[in-house]
């Protein structure tokens, strides 16, 4: 690394586990001037020898440089290390997983001790930091002047989405994604289920269920335009009163075939119980709305 | 239509709903001479305007060319149209909906008819047959011959895909791959319930979900791989263990949103299963090892 750093924006790193690492590389690589802290220094010491300086404590580091990035381990960890700093006038950028609720009160926290603050998302693993074309970034709410003044910083190991000023924002997402994915490969494990015992080789169908999945994905577009307009008749191809009336072959099927229906059940349910209050022209949309308390 | 019809196979078409009428009219507008039959003829009479020759029965319909596509509602219907006709050397298309099992049985009633049987899945909804640009297509299963035979003839109102010999593996198929659907549908459906009291536009999470689930889906990939191996360690990046951990993040943010978590508890659960039995080291995999009874 003999990049040229006069003009590249400090940085300071807490938490060195495995996303922390792989963005502390990405700054160096980029030729940002790096300090780390990580509370078991092993980790420190591999950075140390590629650049990074190494703080003896959180408060030491906090008073490195004035943007901060956080990479802990919860919201708890990231109480405990902050404790014992001085935040005032410090841009603050969490990136610790953290429920919406306490991506708010950490910004509040953050706001009474004199910071900036800025909570981020990740959407990503930590192979994917630094490879912008594997498809990751991070989500990004709170300040809006912090996320101006350091977009470029930011932008160094991942993509950057800012989707508002309610610090709690990033964390939803985030979350409201990857439920999203889990929910996919919930379907997808059923559908690898429903061939196990048969002659079909799993690698034959894989190709055919990811076009598939990626050709329904769109869908999600006329499910928001419904939201929205909170007409849910929009542009319905297969009412529900029709998809409930096939949900038995996907149940006698998954019967005949030896494979446990509780992945895809709760959703027929749902389905069915929109249809019995009177809403067969509609599309799945009306489900959203029995999930709402 | 005033195409050359000359060497165009005539096709006959039993069943004339929305997708029985959308084939019907994609044979017509390439030159196939068809003949229909729908047990009530109104439909039939619009297809005649368009050229498609209309028989009084179904066994006339079916004595009118070898090649025979049904098109019904259901299997029992399939029993009933065809039990008066005279099916001996014919092809006969089944792409009536059913389960596996059905399918299987259909083709060995068909066999002990005389006729050749091929079965198939459709992959799409009416709008999009005659569209191949819209990436609908059709799962083809049973006779091999058949299918090679009139390989063409089926090619022209959507795609085709082969499956293999045994007549059940198109349902199989079709019934996989839209229960993957309606587990990322129920995804989906969290994940704007989620934003649903917030100042969030659905319309703004969609193509974020939209490009994420699109980003996701080649994972089946790496779920096929581990599958043949049996070695559900393979190419892990994010750990069950490490999956479980997170969570409590999911339903405690369901909680704060005011959302139930049915349609994300179950695959949580079974994840949670799987840890209990010593594979924390795994990828998401062994989950489906719990469906299959």
């Amino acid at each position: 690394m003999t990049q040229n750093t006069a003009e590249k924006t400090p940085v300071t790193l807490l938490g060195l586990g495995a996303m922390g690492t792989a963005l502390a590389r990405t700054w160096l690589a980029a030729g940002h001037p790096l300090t780390v802290w990580n509370r078991t220094p092993a980790r420190a010491a591999a950075l140390a020898a590629e650049g990074a300086r190494v703080a003896d404590s959180a408060a030491a580091a906090v008073a490195a440089n004035p943007l901060i990035i956080v990479c802990l381990l919860g919201d708890a960890s990231v109480e405990e290390v902050l404790a014992g700093t001085d935040l005032a006038r410090r841009d603050l950028v969490n990136l610790t997983t953290s429920t919406p609720a306490r991506a708010r009160a950490r910004a509040e926290w953050a706001r009474q001790r004199g910071a900036r603050y800025l909570d981020g998302g990740i959407m990503a693993v930590p192979p994917m930091i630094g490879l912008p074309e594997a498809g990751g970034y991070v989500f990004y709410s709170g300040s809006p002047e912090l996320f101006e003044r350091h977009r470029e910083t930011l932008a160094v190991p991942a993509g950057t989405t800012y989707v508002g000023e309610d610090a709690s924002f990033a964390a939803l997402h985030d979350v409201a994604l990857l439920s999203a994915m889990y929910g996919m490969f919930a379907g997808a494990a059923h559908a690898f289920a429903l061939i196990r015992k048969e002659d079909i080789d799993p690698a034959a169908l894989a190709p055919l269920l990811a076009d598939w999945l990626v050709a329904m994905a769109p869908a999600v577009h006329q499910t928001a335009d419904q939201l929205r307009s909170g007409d849910y008749t929009k542009g319905v191809v297969s009412s529900l009163a029709m998809q409930v009336a096939g949900t038995p072959t996907f149940l006698n099927t998954a019967e005949q075939q030896g494979v446990s229906p509780e992945l895809l059940s709760p959703y027929f349910e749902l389905m069915r119980r929109r249809l019995a209050e009177g809403s067969g022209e509609e599309d799945l949309t009306g489900v959203i709305d029995l999930l709402v308390r």
